[in-house]
């Protein structure tokens, strides 16, 4: 794959106003999330997976939910996600970019 | 660790104008660089590691070199590096954050 060039990629529509890249290796996924509907009201539906997760603000505000606990980041702050823990965002800015990253890759996310 | 906030953070300092901050799970590492370093004149030196990464620009330009080949690269842009590939960088602008992540952990970030 070597690189993914945002321009000249077709990122896949999740949701009205989300859209999403990716790029990985044999064990890691990283997804590119532009989201263009916030700031939202409410934040959205608690999920979890069995995948590790990190990530990182790039760009725009968040609430950050996990264990009942709301964290507010910005860009370059990060989050972990242990497996199959429930964790959920709220957007407080119009236009949010997220990185998030995944041991082992999402293969749902190929399908 | 949950949540790193970057305001709340003491980064590594890794060469002069160069930070990173790092958040992991078990399997997965991700560091946030900070490079004020630039724009530079030439490529850093290659470097290589037996780890899998895969990297997104958060903000600023960069070529990306790998297998010989450059590639400018700019927000949202990703590259992929597999074990033991030498590859390296150069800024083009005067700061630069990327998110890097590593499959396994780096241990020697944690040295």
């Amino acid at each position: 794959m070597g690189v993914v060039k945002k321009s000249e990629t077709e990122p896949q529509t999740i949701a009205p106003g989300r859209t999403r890249c990716l790029a990985q290796t044999d064990n890691l996924m990283m997804a590119v999330i532009d989201f263009t509907d916030g700031p939202t009201t409410a934040p959205d539906p608690p999920h979890s997976h069995p995948h590790e997760q990190v990530s990182c603000v790039a760009a725009g505000e968040i609430i950050f939910f996990q264990d009942g606990v709301p964290t507010q980041l910005g860009p370059g702050d990060m989050f972990t996600v242990p497996p199959n823990v429930p964790h959920s965002i709220q957007l407080l800015s119009d236009h949010v970019r997220l990185v998030d990253t995944f041991y082992p890759i999402r293969e749902d996310f190929l399908a």
